[in-house]
This record gives C-alpha cells, sequence and structure tokens, in this order.
C-alpha cells in the first residue's frame, strides 16, 4: 500500500464518532456528522465550480462554523485553503491573492467593501460570497476518501513581525504530526472542550479546527476576544482548554479580578512570545494550568511547549521540542553551549516544506534538513528552551545583546501600565538604544520620570529606556502579536 | 530533511519527562530516566558483542523489566528484537532462532534448561544470559537517537491458531501509528496507569511497553496473570488500564464476586477473539468499561476498537477501525455488503510490511494493498465490525455455517461451565458435526445430557453439539487463545 497516505480525517471522525459535539457557538451545534454533511456538500458546490485537485481557494470570513465547513469541503477535494487576514487592507490582501494563484475567493458579506476593491486589481479571480455559494447546486464528484499526507492542505501567510509575507505551505503531514505531538502533551479527555477566540485564519486558531476532528472533541466558537466571555465559557460552559497569546491572558485575568477557575479547566496554552514573569505568577497564585509553548506558522503550531510537572521549577520555558520535533540553539559559525544565546532552529515533521512560490535554496532557512526560525533563545543545562525574542527585534547598544521582551517585562509589571512595547532608536554613542511605548491603565497616572526610575530599579542601566511614549494603543498584528518595527513609526 | 525519520522515542520520552515514572512491579520503580540509563548501558554492553544495524538478537525472558530494557538497547542500536514465546518447546524456539537468522539469544537463567537443548543444534548462535550480560563491560558506541520509521523493530512469530509460525516484521512506523492510533480512541491521562498480565512476548504486552514510553505513562508488571492479583491492582494500586483476552476477563469477574471497580478504573480492552454476551452483560451491570477491540499481531496490536459511546448500542461489536486504518468484508468474487459474512481485510499504516523470509506474493494474503486476516466477520448497516471466527475454524454442517464461538458463547453462559471450546468433526451425512469440549466449575455438575438440552433451548438444530466432551483443560496458545484445532485430539 502507499503509506503516503491515510483516511480522510472528517470522514473517518463522522465514521466513528457521527453524534458527538464538534462545533458550537453557544446557540448552534453541528455534530461531526453535521459537519461531515456540510463540508461534503460544500464540496459538490465548488466542485461544481471547477474546483478541484491542487486548486487554491481562498477564503476571507470571521470566526464561524463556515472556516471548517469550508476547509474540509476543500480537504475532500483535495484542493488547497489559502487562509486570509480579515484585518488586512485590500492592497495586501490582493497581493497575497496573486502571489497565491488563487482561483477562487469565498468571502463573508461583511467583507464585500473590501472584496469589490480587490477583485478591480484581479480579473480572474473567481469571488462567491459564502451566502451564494450556499445557493449553488451540487455537482456529481468522487471525494478525496484518503489524503496525501504530502499534498498541501492550507497556505497561511506569515503575519510575521518583520519583511514582507511570505506563503506557508503547510501539508496534511505537517498538521496530522502536529494534532499527536500536541496530544502526547496535553493528554485527551472524553470532556475535553477547547475555545477558539483566536483567528481561525491563523495557525493558532486553524490548529484546534483540526484537532478537534482528529480528537474528536468540540470546540467553542467566539468570533472576537472579549475577556470576560472567555472567562464566562470557561467557568460555565464547561471548557477545558484554550489557546490565548500573553496579552490575551493579561486581560483575562485583569477581568477575573479575585475569582479563579474551576478544576475542570485544565489547559491554558499560551503562545506567541514570550510571556512576562508577573503574568505567569499571577497564574501560578491562580493555580491556573499555564502551558508555555513556542511555535511558528512555519511549524503548523506548537512545537515546544513545557509538561505540566515542570510549570513550577522552569517558570518562563517554553519546555521542551515535543514528540516528533528536535530543537538547537545556533550562534556563528556553530551549535551553542547550554545557556548561551543564538538562533532558534528546529526540525521535524510539522515543519513547512517551504514558501510558496519561493526557491527553498533562495532563503538562508533551511540548512540541513534544519529550520531556521529567525527567533532568538537558549536552551538550559537540562534542556528547556527560553526564547527571548526575534532576532529582527534585538537591540544592540553599546555592543551589548538587549531584548526588548525582557524591558517590557518589567514595564508590564507596573500597576499603572496595561501595556508597553520596547524599540531601538538609533543612537550616536551607542549605536541603539531602547524607548519604551506604554498604554495606561484606566483610571491610572504615571509620569515618564516614575517609569523610568522604576526600570532603572529592576534593570540594568543600558537597559533602561532613554525616552518613555504615552500612546493609546500598541500596534498589533491580527494575532495580537505586537509589532515592534512599527512601534517607531508612533514618534512623530 | 529526511521524513522517515523521527527521533528515538525512549531518548525523548527521558528528555521530556525524567522523573515520571516508567515502570514498578509493586517493588521495584524504574523512572522514564532509569529506563533509559539501563537501555543505554545495555546497549553499549551489546555492541560489545559485535551487535548492531539490522542484527536479529532473541530474548527469553519472562514478564519483568528486563525486556524493555532490552527492546531499548536493541533500538539504539538500530538491531531487531526478535521475541520468543516461553511457553514452547526447545524445537519450536530453535526452528524460530534459524529462521530468524538470529545471531544472539538473551534468556532468562529459568530458561537456561531451554536454552540448553536448543543451542546444541545451532552452533553459530551466541547465547546470553541475561546476568552474564550484566557483567560485560560497555562498548564505547554512538547510540541512535533518531530512528528510521521504515527499519523492523520487532520480529513475533504468530502464535497462530493454525499453521506453521510466520515471522511478523513489524517496523518503527507500525509501532508508532498503533500508539498514535489508539490514544485517539482510548485518550491519556495524567493519571493513566496501564497494567501488563499478558505476556510481553506477545504483540498486545508489546504494544504496552511502547505507549509506556511514547505516551509517557507508567506500567504495573505482573509476571503472571492471577486474577485476584489484577484486581487488587485495580483496586488499591491506582491501574487505569488492563488488557486482557475474555478468558481472563471471566476469571477477573469471578473473583471479583459483588465488589465492583473503583471510578479511576477507565479502561478494560479486551481483544484476542470475540467476547461471550454473558460476559458483556455482567461488565455492563457492574458498569465496568469494557474496550472491545480486534487486533492482530500483523496490525501492531489494536485495529478495531469500540468508542466509548457505543459500549451499550453497539454490545459485542468490535467497533471501528481506528484513526488510521480502514476495514472491509470480502467474499468470494468482491466485496460484501452490511451484514453479509466475509473475510475481514485491513489495511493502513500499522499493517506488516511482510514476514521474515517469505516473499509477499506467495502468500493469498497481501493483495492490492489489503492485508487479508483470515478472520471472518460483517460490518453492521451503521459500519460496526462483528468478528465471528476464524475463517480456518469455521465449520460447515449440511452447507450452513456454524461458528464455534457462537456457540461456545452459549455454552459458556452455563452456570456450571467454566470454559468451553468447540470444533467440527467429519460427519457422513453432514460433512461435519459441531462438538463441544468443556471444563466444569469446581463444586459443579452436569451431564452431557443437560448440556445438549441447554444449547437445543439456544441454538438452532444444526448448531447444537452432537457430542460433549469433559476436560481438565482447554488448548489455549501462549496468549491463553483457545486452540481449537487442538480440541480433537482431545478425543481418544
Amino acid at each position: 500500500m502507499n503509506n503516503r497516505e491515510m483516511p480522510n480525517w472528517l470522514d473517518k471522525r463522522a465514521s466513528l464518532t457521527p453524534k458527538r459535539v464538534c462545533l458550537t457557538d453557544g446557540a448552534v451545534v453541528w455534530t461531526f456528522e453535521d459537519l461531515n454533511q456540510y463540508a461534503q456538500a460544500t464540496a459538490r458546490k465548488l466542485h461544481g465550480r471547477e474546483i478541484g485537485r491542487g486548486d487554491r481557494v481562498a477564503v476571507l470570513l470571521g470566526n464561524s462554523f463556515r472556516v471548517p465547513q469550508i476547509i474540509y469541503a476543500l480537504q475532500y477535494l483535495d484542493a488547497i485553503t489559502v487562509l486570509l487576514n480579515n484585518r488586512l487592507a485590500p492592497a495586501e490582501l490582493g497581493w497575497q491573492l496573486k502571489d497565491a494563484g488563487c482561483k477562487l475567493l469565498i468571502y463573508d458579506d461583511e467583507f464585500l467593501g473590501t472584496v469589490a476593491a480587490i477583485t478591480a486589481d484581479i480579473p480572474r479571480l473567481g469571488v462567491l460570497s459564502y451566502a451564494a455559494m450556499e445557493q449553488l447546486p451540487g455537482a456529481d464528484v468522487l471525494l478525496e476518501r484518503r489524503i496525501d499526507l504530502d499534498a498541501v492542505h492550507t497556505v497561511i501567510y506569515t503575519s510575521g513581525t518583520t519583511g514582507r509575507p511570505k506563503g506557508v505551505m503547510l501539508t496534511n503531514e505537517n498538521h496530522w504530526w502536529s494534532a499527536t505531538g500536541s496530544v502526547l502533551n496535553l493528554g485527551l479527555q472524553m470532556t475535553d472542550q477547547w475555545l477558539i477566540c483566536v483567528p481561525m485564519f491563523h495557525m493558532s486558531g486553524l490548529s484546534i479546527i483540526l484537532r478537534s476532528v482528529i480528537y474528536g472533541i468540540p470546540v467553542l466558537i467566539q468570533r472576537k476576544f472579549i475577556p470576560a466571555a472567555v472567562n464566562e465559557a470557561i467557568r460555565d460552559e464547561g471548557v477545558t482548554m484554550v489557546s490565548v497569546v500573553s496579552s490575551m491572558l493579561a486581560q483575562m485575568l485583569e477581568n477575573l479580578g479575585q475569582d479563579g477557575y474551576p478544576d475542570s479547566f485544565r489547559c491554558m496554552l499560551v503562545g506567541g512570545g514570550p510571556v512576562p514573569a508577573i503574568l505567569l505568577q499571577e497564574c501560578r497564585k491562580k493555580q491556573i494550568p499555564v502551558y508555555q509553548t513556542y511555535g511558528l506558522t512555519e511549524t503548523a503550531s506548537q512545537l515546544v511547549t513545557l509538561s505540566p510537572e515542570y510549570m513550577d521549577s522552569k517558570l518562563g520555558s517554553a519546555g521542551k521540542a515535543l514528540f516528533p520535533a528536535e530543537i538547537k540553539i545556533e550562534g556563528d559559525g556553530g551549535g551553542r553551549k547550554p545557556g548561551e544565546v543564538g538562533e532558534i532552529v528546529v526540525r521535524g515533521p510539522t515543519v513547512t516544506p517551504g514558501y510558496l512560490n519561493i526557491a527553498n535554496e533562495k532563503l538562508d532557512i533551511f540548512r540541513d534538513g534544519w529550520f531556521h526560525t529567525g527567533d532568538l533563545g537558549y536552551i538550559d543545562e537540562e534542556g528547556f528552551l527560553y526564547v527571548l525574542d526575534r532576532r529582527s527585534d534585538l537591540i544592540i547598544s553599546g555592543g551589548e545583546n538587549v531584548y526588548p521582551a525582557e524591558i517590557e517585562a518589567v514595564l508590564n509589571a507596573h500597576p499603572a501600565i496595561a501595556e508597553a512595547g520596547v524599540t531601538g532608536v538609533k543612537h550616536e554613542q551607542w549605536g541603539q538604544v531602547p524607548v519604551a511605548f506604554i498604554k495606561i491603565n484606566e483610571q491610572s497616572a504615571v509620569t515618564e520620570e516614575e517609569v523610568r526610575l522604576f526600570c532603572r530599579e529592576r534593570l540594568a542601566h543600558y537597559k533602561c529606556p532613554t525616552r518613555v511614549y504615552f500612546v493609546e494603543k500598541l500596534p498589533r498584528n491580527a494575532a495580537n502579536k505586537l509589532l515592534r518595527r512599527k512601534l517607531a513609526e508612533l514618534i512623530r
């Protein structure tokens, strides 16, 4: 037999446990059987629009049942889903649609204006609102009951914090190993329910939709991230697992106040960058089961996650590479010893085969089977990874490495500061110096001098921000990740 | 990178969760770090005996820590473990050692007599008692930190109920997919502990040793199957999962009497053939979480398992194929409709690439990527598999198919009968007729006429045993499976 194939995931799941709940938004409930019927019907409709093997179909949707419906429909046709970030400007989306050579764009009506602006520019792109798609007749087609592990399942443009977006190709195999690698660390219980409040067009959201079907567990969909709504779902709706980034966690804790979570809540998966120590300590006090994780779109989500028994003793670490993966730290001209900072380099079956339309050889990031992440970190004596920062965000001041994340963690610990971002600006004497951008809590007040004093008490002199700018809002990407390279633009 | 490799399982597990308990026998406890140290030390000793990549090393051991120690040592050398059944006669073992071309045999002292009888006949085989192996100096060797998914991990000779034993080759990939396929059905909890009371030289026992390392959960080893000891471990030692065959389950229930199991006990995995309905009903009454399963050595254990939500409504079914696997029923000249009996045919990444020294083409069991199991069963309208019997055990009486397992299930329901076996004997008029062999419960009494009457009230006339033989013991193989083909030999 061809060992590079396996049964179609949704077809299999709907056969194994048709009556289990798959998706709910609190009002509507779909079982796996329901999702399968909708996905199959959708596949037939899209086949009528001549979508088939290898075709790229973009989706511009909010968080809803529609996303899994279409993703699984396209898997039945062996077509590729291009997940568009609905927060991008038309020009950015247009560029991605062209780069991906999309045949069709399916969109929610709310994005009609954006779509109109895009399509003027791409005459050969078919467009279809979700509502119009639902009206299409189904065509006769043999649905793919088996999937090719090597086939590309998804293209996601990096919401990277630097550079031009690149279309990350993720295969069925990447996603499968990601789901199984995760379950061997986090476990799987009949009572599990995962909440999605991150965008489904990002890897963190997509991975939940895929795990739902592979594991046979329900997903509670929230359209937007509202801290109180997430807390309520954990408290009252039986949610056992949530994926967030640290700024979301901070807001949830603020909303939580003196309350805690029920014992049934077993996993707060926190990715998207280092988590400030103060936040971790607060979670520890509240006995919130935080799993720090490190992963990239290019690694189909989680790659490194801290095992539960190390939550206390390795506070701040992202943990060790999940079962199928390996990591190491590389510096100039070779590997780094324990404790030495360098670039995080990874390999394993969840790593993307590459980017759309860019030969791997042209990029200096796939070398000898290892993927070079561009992130800085170190591995301690016991093998635990500590992620410091994006290499591109590193500030070099007077020859010293200064990590914005470290300074931000100190700033975030100030009671008056809601959010902080740090970047480097040019300096005649030191090359670069750090400057800070802060958003103040409502009903709080603080001066620049007070903030600088707070830092001087907690940081080496060369790490202290030379200026502190007060802002209304920090620049973040759609995944809520801080865009440090855009901070400097805030200075007029 | 080479996607056909992954990190060495034990190396990875010992890195991820070194301090978790891996093995215990109630007295001694090994963590994953311990097992890793023993396995690595053993690998170095065996390397000194010139064991390396692809070499076949046989082990003749009882259930103990030694089995995983050596299996994982050999995986570090990319050598192949040949698991010998310690209940076989020297001649049978000798045949297997020669067939497998073993370079070395490692044995427990208790099997010294057997080994002496074997080795006289195989001059080029190295032999090493476990104790002697422990005295060897370690040699310098680069241990395999990565494993090749396509490499053969184990050879297990089929304890098949018919024919000459064949050496089933099982690859790293077979075992990996078996472990991940199982976890997606049974789940995985931090509190899990699996009890081994089946032989480690069989697939059912081996699979537990492999899952332990892949999942990071402890295994409680029992040297022999003693019903009271298993029940005690479930009650007092925190065992959450046990693998048994139905005759073992029956003995455990008898020992249990009016008691039940604690709620923490979550999985009684029952394989090795159909389970009598009466036994399932008793388990249901006692709320014992029985998972019926169907698998073969050739499928690296579990292939089909009933999902928990169908335990009641699909009583008697083995369930549906686990995530990566597919099953179908074939009859003469094609597929069978739902409900029609035929041969169970399977495919998936857990299926063996073949048998040692036998080209797949010579066997009529690998066809178009499907493995033909030789077992009879049917799939109902909803896709659930019901396993009836080995095809070779089928009795054809007056043109009617008679399944020994069905008659045995009726006999097992008789209060005076402890165990029953049915086979066909030649008959002038009907071709074959069923005859029964029964073992009576202690302090019970029953006559042949009473037993035949009991059957006549419950079975079609042509299914009723024409004779009932009273025996002390039924012939079973080392996995405790009834050997029906040996029943007829009991008739003098």
